[in-house]
């Protein structure tokens, strides 16, 4: 069985960026299947880059190996890391673009991306997808122990997440993510609801009671449901919610009993 | 021999929604392998993603299994879909988008996707591509006969798509699509041409006779040739026939022996 | 161990016909991996194509066959060709997109695709990348040898690039490629600097001397270093170089010991 590489960058395609990694995975592990994530993360955008990593990486099996490439601090002292949760690998700037994977399971092992057998030999300093994150994860996904790699690292960079709060039946969180359809995703678990029918408001927007599913609104209106994440999200049927009421990352929801 | 899994999707891949479906996938059928069709039909353009599904479904090998994910009804009571058509599977909600398969071979079996061990355990509302569409195609590609997907479904949704009518010589079709060259498509197949060197009109404007390729124009200019799905085209040789003529889809087309 | 075919096209995702192209691989080919290059690259750039390639093509071990479907001139007379360097392939229309492969290595084999039994029986006028190239690169990648595509080309068509011209200590070259962060790279190789500090122009505005990474500039301020194809480029930290210098590809750059 083939083991699985994942890519998540703010590369684009149209330069060989992206391909001139897959190129050195298919060099070290020519048995390594390569999935491309995206690399159409809006560039630097760490907290987003993380957001569509919790999507994907636990959905994966055991031994997958998912590389994130979203890195403003390319050049800087900024640390390159290499963790495992759950029996998957991440692989990724310690800028805490793993914060959401850290959240979701217990942190397995973490090293730092210094061991120079596991770099390409001559290492740029501007391109470390293709000579220091590439040759990681394809080692890894051919069965390199993780400790190899490197120092062991206590404590990778984790971004501080919002929260909803909660006080007198009343749940107050935030927009946390915005997806492509427009979808207005919160922080508010399916289990912070204070009922299963509770209203929504978004910036003061009134957006009904907790819905089932899209199909539960007329086309154009907006509706509170439970998406996908299995977090609250407000969403307009056949439409954008994002621009239909004008919202965006950080929009403050509240829930009501 | 590993089985193909191809995926076309209106997902973007920004969200992660694409990877969750691999993940998925990779979860169930180790082995098999997953090539993007796209991500980027536009949102709910059912249309479209049929017109893209038959450019490529039956380029691929026997025992491929198709996945299509434009779903503006998610939610809604309308079934998912598993077919058989000349060997290759397609999996996808059943709004229609298989219809230009269904025009290119025979159905051999349609299921809907009912049975709980074939979806994943916690189905949410909201997104049927991880949790329906892609488990089924990965029990496809790993074997699982269609029959064990659910009920058959004896008649799958199929979509009124316009027919050239031909009257004393005259063919009078619709463009049905307007590729990224800006090239429009139109209904009119190869065999349906009054003559070799007839002429062309669309919209009232005289684009001359049909000819062999791009290279038969001047650049800049508008023409008529057969295009690469074996259908009547109107292009603008290096140009964008759409903006250039200023029509889309539905733009009616003359063609006279 | 399965080989890899890689695939660089102008045409994006949405009409279905790169993955046209990859069934046409499946089918031909069950055990090769496709890897997405780009189907992004500007509609008919064959120099950024060429580009693209170089970043990747030498990064794939030996065997691998790289497919360039960047062909402004499909349906002219302008040949289809496979060539080998390096024990790599690239299989492509011979519009000089292979120029920055052919300066990287000595050209080993070159072949125009005129054998029938290597191309897709019905050979339409207008999608050679379906019907023409990537059976090529199936085959290929099948083990079939190179000789059998076609006749030899003893001259593949190679564009002329910009080289920089060096007289009394100060080097004068020019942007070759603009890439998605906006950073202008150059035709100045690190071995053409005349001093590691040399200081650097850009049409006329002063970036400084050459710097070893992004990080060693403040945000916002352009800077120049080395970057990850080993040549000089001109970059803005966390911003966009040709948008801030107003600078495309041809720009003039000179450096100044």
């Amino acid at each position: 069985m083939s083991r699985r590489i994942t890519l998540l960058t703010d590369f684009g395609t149209v330069d060989g960026y992206a391909a001139a990694m897959k190129g050195v995975i298919a060099s070290i592990a020519p048995d390594a299947v390569v999935d491309d994530a995206s690399h159409d993360v809006a560039q630097g955008d760490v907290e987003a880059a993380g957001w569509a990593l919790s999507a994907y990486w636990a959905r994966y099996p055991e031994g997958s190996v998912h590389v994130v490439v979203v890195d403003p601090g390319v050049g800087t002292p900024r640390r390159g890391l290499a963790i495992r949760v759950r029996g998957r690998y991440v692989v990724a700037p310690d800028n805490g673009v793993v914060t959401r994977v850290l959240l979701d399971g217990e942190l397995e092992a973490a090293h730092e991306l210094l061991a120079h057998e596991y770099r390409l030999p001559d290492t740029s300093r501007t391109f470390h997808g293709r000579d220091i994150f590439a040759p990681a994860a394809a080692h890894l996904a051919s069965g390199v122990d993780i400790s190899r790699l490197g120092p062991a690292v206590p404590d990778p960079v984790r971004l501080e997440l919002s929260a909803p709060v909660v006080s007198d039946g009343v749940v107050v969180g935030r927009v946390v993510h915005v997806d492509r359809f427009g979808n207005l995703i919160t922080d508010i678990d399916r289990d912070a609801l204070p009922a299963k029918d509770a209203t929504v408001t978004i910036e003061g927007t009134d957006v009904g009671r907790v819905r089932d599913t899209y199909g539960d609104a007329v086309a154009g209106q907006p509706l509170a449901l439970i998406g996908s994440s299995g977090r609250l999200e407000v969403a307009v049927r056949d439409g954008d919610a994002a621009q239909r009421l004008d919202c965006g990352r950080g929009a403050v929801v509240r829930v009501q009993g």
